[in-house]
């Protein structure tokens, strides 16, 4: 059809695989691919957070699914669009149990990419627009409670009388996005978090800290932030808005609750967890247990020779306060990734001598520059002007499946290396060992892929190249000495602080520490795509390891990553929960085997 | 231009228009308007709220503002819509220091009503969305602060060292919508509220009470509520959301602080406030005082013969906290208007013998015909399924003057006995006295005349009905003795509890409190139109006197009305406020004597 339109042939093609999936034809619907194609299912099909890659898996994955699954409905929504050959366009579609919303990206009329994602459970859509409740019976009965009473009474009786369906490990921004969702669709849900007040966890942190991604990435589920919140919250912002956020949102939220320790009855399907409230052993019973104890993992703290004789302070980047106090003394930060850069700003702007160990090489991106590039286009004003939304911003996001995602970020890296060379000929004359990634594919890759490796840039590079923060570079640490640290170099330092901004384990850390050692390895590595680059080993797995969807381990789930991802993950990790609690069939489609331990 | 359409006879009016206020030509612009007409500004002409009516009266404001407002640039937005003769269309304009937005309904192509409404202050915007406040200034900055301690400083200083700039007494939803707005244009302002915790004031009412109008009218400026949120409020859900929105935007807001007494100093122009903030007296120094203690100022306490010899208990209805308790008891709620009905309600729930008693004749409106009839048009799921957002509405509403509004209104209240025929039928002949207001123009036109005289019904009619809840009506009290009340037909009935739902007095009431008996009269009475119906004695005056504009007491401000009013008119008093700090000139046009006290 050379004459017709985008969306008459984006029409004819999602009738086709309409026809096919209609008469159980995964071959036919197969057919309607490129056989360099990539079909990724978030909770529709596949009861997973799965990316099919070609032909064959496609139709693999059909034969697998589609009796249960009797796809239907299938709807163009707007018009499509066309650029570079490539055509897009949106529908929505309905399953057995399931209402959808999807996007195609057609190349010659196959099909290239496609997305499907459940967005309702029918029956157990969330209440809201006209749907809300009513907030109050009209009429008079006697004997009825109000909303305060009603509110008293579950929040007195959950955890106590009543058992949790969902236990969710952190109340940091992931467990609360989540809870939130799990709220709304009325599955029984606590948080437990080991601070005093919700939005500690940002609070506790060093004290320049503001937020490194922009507002308009940022949003929480439901409750978007005010159009006059800054660009970059600064931390104890974000902890009083996340504070609020858990009250208006009414979540079962236990402050000063730490969790000792969890086993799993696999015949009971019942988890049993010990928790500390408030100074008070408790044990909880739920069904599902979430670790949302931030993506980054446990802290990881390197051992060196002698660290046990240093005579100054030294901890890790998550229990260093900020840089006051520090004026006049020599401060070593080792490591070179955001916070390290951070850190190292603040204790220069507080007066002191301050030395960054890079033991790597590590990409830096401008902030100003990657905001431009990188996020504007999707989540910013000009984006809203545009009619793209926070939501319609995740989908487009979600569209793109990751074995296409670096080749969709290089440009953009080609671009602010273009715009930006001046600031990158000098940090590389400071000594500074700069990196885009194993294949140019920039930052955001090195954060799915690893979860490090880079620094955006709000200002510390600049004193790295003035030479006010020194740098000492392709070095790693030989031994701690009482007042110095001694290099592979064979240079020494001497030091009043070290600081080791060395980064965090794999999230199955956790499951090691509260569970066991033997339902980590169970489970595996978390993060990370199997891309075959620096610290992301293959096999190539096509999604985030273990993140947003079953595990190895029944009842047990990940939950974390970004504010991004807090948000929209949440929400098929909450399908996924609630259909569970309702007993709907959640058959798994490619629950993927452990390659890692860690 | 019988062919054109109503968008091309709009430009073409707008267009004249702009021609004769360029060319200063008052008269030729009042020749645009038809003898009946209206003319409403909300600031942006006379720094006023003042409907000007008629030709003759358009000139004479055009003739006293024109040199200085200086209004130019006006354009129509989108298209102009026509319906039953009459065109519609927005647009935008300018004057020397503000910028507007304008609504004009155009009869024969003469305008029938106009109006102009200023946006925002030239020089002195809010700063939000592409110009929002950056959050952390990029770059390295020894001794900088952060946003926490920056925080700290300014609730430390503010009150203390460095004197606010508004005063607001009273921190219900008027005070913070209007404290939330000042603080976005960068007004020093300060709430004082006697009670613990923002939101008290809901929380501490009946137990039984949930907002009246339902959510999509009772947004607070800024924060939208959830998409969830309960069609009806419940009170202490709503207490809840005014705490977190005090937090979320910074407000400075004084608990446990009570005003004691208020004087101007003519010479300074400046307030003496004395306050005792949690328990101790300090003296504040505002150049502004608004109180924004209640649209419906203090409670009304009758004073009957022998009150003081009443054995069982009485309280005026602000006072009451709900029906538990009084299972079997005698109760007497006097007043027949919403918290005498949910009062009784509440009792008769509880299992108390409940009379009402019904001094005047009352309008009922059901909660579910109102909503339908009354609000959804403009505030509800299909308005925004049209593109009706909550500020439009706002402006759609403010685009109807007062003295049109009762004819716009009666077409509501003929559908209303319509379709609630069986109802009303059943109302009256349980005796009790109905009414649709003077004129037929039904409760929104009592609210704003009287504040008084209505019943939104969410079940308590069909209790007196069903002679559930007994009525006693068109009696008054003659007297209370130590177990009863004797009425003015010589009945006597038996008590425990005697209610007194007897409503509030004018606002201007607190300022004879606070400040002095000469400034409430100078004042005079708040609130009502002049409409020379029952309790809303005359002359006209076209706007609510003394609401949200300059009152005869320089400095001295009144704010309040329901979530609506407080969110819409807090724009306009915001601006007024903030013009003055920025000392820019703000000539009152129209400024109403008093010609009542109370």
């Amino acid at each position: 059809m050379p004459d017709s339109t985008p969306t008459q042939r984006a029409a004819a093609w999602l009738a086709s695989l309409d026809a096919a999936l209609t008469r159980g034809d995964a071959q036919g619907a197969a057919a309607l691919f490129q056989d360099d194609s990539y079909w990724r299912d978030l909770v529709a099909f596949t009861w997973n957070i799965k990316t099919t890659e070609g032909k064959a898996a496609i139709a693999d994955m059909l034969k697998a699914t589609l009796g249960q699954v009797k796809p239907r409905g299938w709807k163009l929504t707007g018009e499509a669009t066309e650029a570079n050959g490539i055509a897009e366009a949106w529908f929505t579609f309905e399953t057995e149990l399931a209402r959808g919303l999807g996007h195609v990206r057609l190349k010659a009329d196959r099909a290239w990419t496609l997305l499907t994602t459940a967005q309702e459970l029918k029956g157990f859509e969330e209440k809201k627009g006209k749907n809300r409740w009513f907030g109050t019976e009209h009429g008079v009965f006697p004997g009825r409670k109000n909303w305060a009473e009603l509110k008293a009474e579950e929040e007195a009786a959950l955890g106590i009388t009543k058992q949790p369906y969902v236990l969710i490990i952190g109340g940091g921004q992931g467990g609360i996005a989540l809870a939130a969702r799990l709220k709304r669709l009325h599955v029984p849900t606590i948080i437990v978090e080991k601070n005093e007040r919700a939005g500690d966890s940002w609070r506790k942190r060093y004290k320049s800290l503001c937020l490194h991604d922009p507002v308009w990435y940022d949003h929480l589920p439901y409750l978007p932030f005010p159009d006059d919140w800054p660009v970059f919250s600064p931390k104890d912002k974000m902890g009083d808005w996340l504070e609020s956020y858990v009250k208006i949102m009414e979540l079962n939220y236990w402050t000063r609750t730490e969790c000792k320790r969890a086993s799993y009855d696999e015949k009971k399907k019942e988890w049993t967890v010990e928790v500390v409230r408030d100074g008070k052993p408790m044990t909880l019973k739920p069904k599902q247990l979430v670790l949302a104890t931030g993506q980054a993992g446990m802290p990881s703290m390197p051992t060196f020779p002698g660290m046990e004789k240093f005579k100054g302070k030294q901890h890790h980047s998550s229990k260093h306060p900020g840089g006051e106090g520090w004026e006049g003394k020599k401060c070593i930060v080792v490591g070179s990734n955001n916070s390290a850069h951070d850190i190292a700003a603040s204790l220069w702007e507080h007066g002191a001598d301050v030395t960054m160990i890079q033991r790597s090489s590590t990409h830096v991106s401008k902030s100003d520059t990657l905001m431009e590039l990188g996020t504007y286009p999707l989540w910013g004003e000009e984006a809203l002007a545009k009619g793209i939304t926070c939501d319609k911003a995740d989908l487009i996001a979600a569209s793109v499946p990751y074995g296409l995602l670096g080749e969709f970020q290089k440009p953009i890296y080609a671009e602010m290396k273009r715009r930006d060379a001046g600031f990158y000929e000098g940090l590389k004359k400071s000594g500074f060992m700069l990196d885009f990634g194993d294949d140019e594919s920039g930052l955001f890759m090195k954060y799915v892929r690893r979860g490090s490796g880079y620094y955006i840039d709000v200002g510390a590079s600049q004193l790295i190249i003035d030479g006010k923060i020194k740098l000492k570079s392709g070095v790693s640490v030989k031994e701690i000495k009482e007042h110095s640290v001694l290099f592979s170099d064979g240079s020494e330092l001497p030091a009043d602080l070290i600081v080791y901004a060395t980064g965090y384990g794999s999230m199955n850390g956790w499951a090691a520490q509260l569970i066991s050692q033997e339902v980590a390895d169970k489970v595996g590595k978390c993060w990370g795509l199997g891309s075959n680059t620096t610290k992301d080993p293959g096999p190539w797995e096509g999604e985030l390891r273990n993140m947003w969807k079953p595990t190895q381990q029944e009842g047990l789930w990940f939950h974390g990553g970004n504010l991004h991802q807090s948000r929209h993950y949440s929400q098929f990790l909450a399908l996924q929960l609630k259909a569970r609690l309702e007993g709907l069939p959640t058959p798994v489609y490619g629950l993927t085997p452990a390659h890692h331990l860690s």
